[in-house]
């Protein structure tokens, strides 16, 4: 059935699910807080900044106020920066009338507080201006979904109906969804996969092969699946789209940033000349701190996390840090007992 | 301390594992039936056909028989191409005095019966003639490892202190290894890689990206996890080393068999053109129909496993094929309960 469904925030990720959405026959609203992008998306139907080549599908309305774009929507999509989302949500929850799906697609974790982007939102979002929340997480990049290639996410919700209901609404013959009920799982594994492509990235600037960007794979996918759980996840959620699949993507793509800074961290470069180099936010920064953080308080051993940890922040050398991984005691492999 | 090690099969692994083997200060005989290799091995202290690069250590001894390679070994190790591995056992069987340690290193299902290397090392190797048998498997080339790039494997045994006996005699700096006692799900993800390999090079060859290369990936991992887990595997045996890990380096490298015969399925040729162009064995096509078989026969879903045994079969239109697969009925992620 037709929906009207508001995007928030129209990057290259917000901007092919809209397109999604109208494509599957739904009346998408998308709301920016750039007047001059909105006016480009309603007059020239592109989005030059995000997605250079797309053409927009005219019956996606921009839209300059949040109020006009979430008007009687059944769902409302939030796909703004990790640092914007609680500013969006304060906005939201003072604009909206009725009681929409929130759905997000947002990846990370809240500088400071450490909390998952659903937390954030349902903290500032009250339930009586929301059915529940739905997160939206898998392995795509924005620019292979508006050109129709074949790509498969994962919609989590406590709330099975819900994670249906937002199945039914995006998928399509070239975006699959699947659902799953462990929204701790599908966020953690989405925000902690950039600490893992940095430690990738960084092992591919030492000049190791194949064997060893595996074995960082591996077994940092342990590690983050060990917090993961720790904080309430099902650790097989970790070999799903938000966990391996992401991951993969993330790590084995050059046109990954955090992998990028990684690189640049294994070719001897310090984390002030990586970021001057970058230009940009390198996410898997200051995500190993949270993570090395909340490892220390919880009582997670997360000895890879905590080795690019040393490396970003106390300038351990890399080589030597690669040496002192290898070297620990010996292990077991499955740790988690299925209970 | 030293122990005494036969490796059986002087093809790039085994000659790679001997190395490590011998760098660790063990006594390594080595054995092959092409006389002119043991000369090679003995005289010249190398194996140009299989790691041209390579200087073996020269502690190592090449043997042209059996018994010479076995006799009063603490430990023999098989790596041996899957089709030879029962003969082989048989030959050790008559061969061996005393009880060693059996370590295997072969990945595959045995053709026909669809038995697993541990399978038919146990049915043609009596018990009083072995301790127990141990798997070793995981993201390994044997070049990278030959030059001590850092590599991760596991040793899984039904017996944990035999796994742990074999960590102890492989592990060093270059190779760690880590302990697993689900040898079901160890080798269940070692044969059937091969599978998902053929899949994501014929993804890559209809000119799909990123996102369709995990997809492919996980949803592999899913369905491969799914039949091993029919057959008593542990599930997160396939989050790890000899699942997901072997499955990154066999599904990202170009330099992958399997990966390239796929390459060339989804550029249009049929099976018989692949394999001519090959010109040598692809384990995965015949992974395809054992799998394909297993599953039908224990009522397991594989529906990507089914697609590529149509498509290599069949002679099913590989593009059509994919469609199919993405307009199945939508579902849900995780499907195994932690019991």
């Amino acid at each position: 059935m037709k929906q009207k469904v508001a995007v928030l925030g129209p990057g290259s990720w917000g901007t092919a699910l809209a397109q999604v959405l109208a494509e599957n026959g739904h009346e998408v609203k998308i709301w920016g807080n750039h007047p001059a992008q909105i006016d480009e998306i309603n007059t020239y139907h592109t989005n030059r900044h995000y997605l250079p080549d797309l053409k927009i599908p005219e019956s996606i309305q921009g839209c300059k106020e949040i109020e006009e774009a979430i008007e009687g929507a059944d769902a409302v999509l939030f796909v703004v920066p990790t640092k914007a989302i609680r500013i969006v949500a304060r906005q939201f929850n003072e604009a909206v009338k009725n009681k929409p799906v929130v759905i997000h697609a947002s990846k990370g974790l809240e500088q400071d507080t450490h909390k998952r982007i659903s937390e954030v939102l349902a903290e500032e979002i009250t339930e009586e201006n929301r059915q529940g929340i739905v997160v939206l997480s898998g392995p795509s990049h924005a620019e292979e979904v508006a050109v129709h290639d074949i790509t498969t996410i994962t919609a989590a919700s406590k709330d099975e109906d819900l994670a249906k209901y937002v199945q039914t609404l995006f998928m399509n013959q070239y975006l699959r969804i699947y659902t799953n009920t462990d929204v701790v799982g599908v966020e953690m594994g989405a925000a902690l996969k950039n600490i893992i492509a940095l430690g990738a990235g960084a092992l591919h600037g030492l000049s190791y092969g194949d064997d060893a960007k595996a074995a960082i794979m591996t077994r940092g996918l342990a590690e983050i699946s060990r917090l993961g759980v720790a904080m309430g996840a099902n650790p097989l959620t970790f070999i799903g789209l938000s966990g391996v699949g992401d991951l993969i993507v993330t790590c084995t793509s050059v046109h990954s940033r955090n992998w990028r800074a990684g690189n640049l961290l294994g070719k001897g470069h310090n984390l002030d000349e990586v970021l001057d180099n970058m230009g940009m936010i390198v996410e898997g920064v200051s995500t190993t701190k949270a993570a090395k953080e909340l490892a220390e308080t919880i009582g997670v051993q997360m000895p890879i996390t905590e080795t690019i940890y040393k490396v970003l922040y106390e300038g351990k050398d890399v080589r030597q840090a690669c040496t002192e991984l290898m070297l620990r005691e010996g292990t077991f492999e499955n740790e988690f007992t299925l209970e």
